[in-house]
């Protein structure tokens, strides 16, 4: 058993994981990164698409935006259909100029992969059997094993970025934690495709047939889905079925535009929302997914597992720096104000623009009240703006 | 039987009826009322007390405010009392100046009524037997016992502001209407009593025990109500007992200033959405009650009633004076909108205040944040304040 001594013992290597230890590299704390997965099967995960504000600074406060800053699509409003009638909200018109950019969580993850390996830090991919031991006393340790070998490292702090199925929140005792969780009966079938995108800012699709969204990664590769029951098979759904149902979806307009392509990429994803309370067990600190869970709706993920990781990190660096533990006191609740916000309005959006086949008549004439007032009022709308394009990051302490 | 023809037959005298018939008479147009209950059946009726500015100017226009204008409250906000603290929505600040008037529904009634009876309005009260005829002809009747007379009223149109169990909705062929409707797992006991309100403005609370509202009738009247179980009888509940957790509910500071005393009336009202479409069948135009209900959260129901009436006489008094049907043509379209707003609106303020014993945990934490979220933002509370004012009326044509 080789013994490995670090500051933050780091699980997992998504998003959170990387940019916590970019974080932690540029303000000179000792870091270890492990994650159970390849590096390229990391590297080639097709996730979300769409980073607020919030989550753009951070990447450049880590130094790693210069591919985001070329290559990342600044988008200023966002586009409704419903009704077959389209309504642009202007993001940045009602946000007093705030924005959101389109850039694959995957490009992020290659930059941080990226970044990483230029500054030599140390990472364990394909790590097995990874335990984590006495986050409750102040010798937390992490176990596990690489190739043929076991290790243990003996650090202050462990960073649970491991995800919704990662072994840390497992970790947790049962009376030490709370979690809420809403299951939607449906999913999203998702194509990729190098096309060029219906139009120039994202289509959220509300019909009677079902939510479907328009959205994109560049002016070459296009990211199309569909609302489809959880019964569905992907193998079912064939390219040609795909863009059949989504012109199906689609305003006339839309349709006679739409590109078509073969898929590069074609998955159905559940959706849920699910949190996790508090975020912090002694010296374990959870975030992004291995905390909490949004529906893709409203483009929240990446951006709450970044908001997550600017609490953290800061907390962390102001520990190391000045010894004080407020920042890491406070940063549950930090994080959870924001989190549940941001649940609040991924559920919301979801529960709008969903077909939802239990709703009654009621519901349904409620929904479509609801939307005809928020697109109609600029206070409505400005509330689908703001939390769109992200709230500031707030200090509870 | 006796023949009586006029051009307009308005079956039901609560406010939506009486306001008709007043702007009817203004406009030199020759009406009828018709009535099951007596005068001071109608005339003592406890409901709602907030107008919005639509309705103020309707009776103003009417010449029915004299009473309205020296005793109606004018209220420039609300309070939000939820998790013990006490949040203002600045309604006038946030709606560019607009505010609400405190005027108990039962005064507006008697305005009406006294107003009626100054010009020598004729009216029928306690009519038996009203039965309504021959709508989808260009030849409507009604016909109806009063005393030991049988009446037939030949007229050019019928308009049905009977209520909720009136019977002009219920005239209607199955096949010609459509309802929507969702009926509250709980209801509303209300206490009236002569006693100062605890605060210059109403206060809405959301608490762990269920709603409440601080309501107010004048500065010496105050009118108080509790969200109880569907299955508790008034009768089981003292005044003792309603003060007391009334008191449970509310903030330390408000617990203090509460003044108590006798309850001059005491009730439990079921909470309903309903919706009736269309609104105008042949001759036969629904208005108020009869053609919708909503829960009592938003204050909407005397306000919506007063919008219909907007609509309907300003329609029929275009068709008199120029021969037009096009107010006449639009009058479900014009109104239905405003209504499915005000039902949104209601329901959403009902179910954000309101406990709910079905809910999951995970609902329960997105209402708190939603809260939070409404009550932090500008935007939130802006969306809150100018449905609370009432929405502009619009017209579709």
């Amino acid at each position: 058993m080789e013994i490995l001594k670090t500051k933050v013992a780091i699980i997992g290597s998504g998003p959170a994981g990387l940019l916590l230890g970019q974080l932690l590299y540029k303000a000179g704390i000792d870091h270890i990164l492990i994650e159970q997965r390849s590096a390229e099967y990391v590297a080639g995960r097709i996730r979300a698409g769409i980073l607020e504000q919030v989550s753009v600074d951070l990447l450049e406060e880590a130094g790693v935006d210069a591919e985001l800053k070329v290559k990342g699509l600044p988008h200023n409003g966002i586009e409704i259909l419903t009704n077959g009638e389209k309504y642009r909200v202007d993001l940045t018109k009602l946000t007093g100029g705030k924005q959101v950019t389109v850039y694959g969580q995957t490009e992020v993850t290659k930059d941080l992969m990226l970044a990483r390996t230029q500054a030599g830090l140390s990472s364990f991919y394909e790590a097995h059997n990874v335990q984590i031991h006495d986050f409750y006393t102040d010798q937390p340790s992490v176990t596990f094993g690489y190739k043929d070998q076991k290790f243990i490292i003996q650090c202050d702090f462990i960073a649970g970025c491991d995800g919704y199925h990662g072994i840390c929140r497992a970790s947790v005792p049962k009376d030490k934690i709370k979690t809420f969780e809403k299951v939607y009966p449906f999913g999203w079938l998702g194509v990729l495709a190098d096309v060029p995108p219906v139009a120039d800012e994202l289509i959220y699709v509300q019909s009677e047939r079902g939510f479907a969204l328009c959205s994109m990664r560049s002016n070459t590769r296009s990211r199309y889905y569909l609302q489809v029951p959880l019964t569905d098979k992907v193998e079912n759904w064939s390219d040609e079925q795909f863009w059949e149902e989504l012109k199906n979806r689609l305003d006339p307009e839309s349709r006679e535009k739409l590109v078509i392509g073969p898929s590069i990429e074609k998955s159905i994803a559940p959706l849920r929302s699910f949190v996790t309370e508090p975020m912090r067990f002694g010296q374990l600190f959870l975030a992004g997914d291995a905390a909490h869970i949004v529906p893709p709706t409203g483009a929240k993920g990446l951006n709450l597992a970044a908001s997550d990781i600017a609490f953290l990190s800061k907390a962390l660096i102001e520990y190391y720096q000045t010894g004080s533990e407020n920042g890491l006191e406070h940063y549950s609740e930090n994080c959870l104000k924001r989190v549940w916000k941001a649940e609040r309005f991924s559920w919301w959006m979801t529960h709008l623009l969903h077909r939802f086949e239990t709703e009654t008549e009621f519901e349904h004439k409620i929904k479509q009240a609801e939307l005809s007032y928020i697109l109609g009022s600029e206070a409505g709308q400005t509330t689908l703006a703001e939390n769109y394009v992200g709230l500031p990051l707030q200090k509870a302490g």
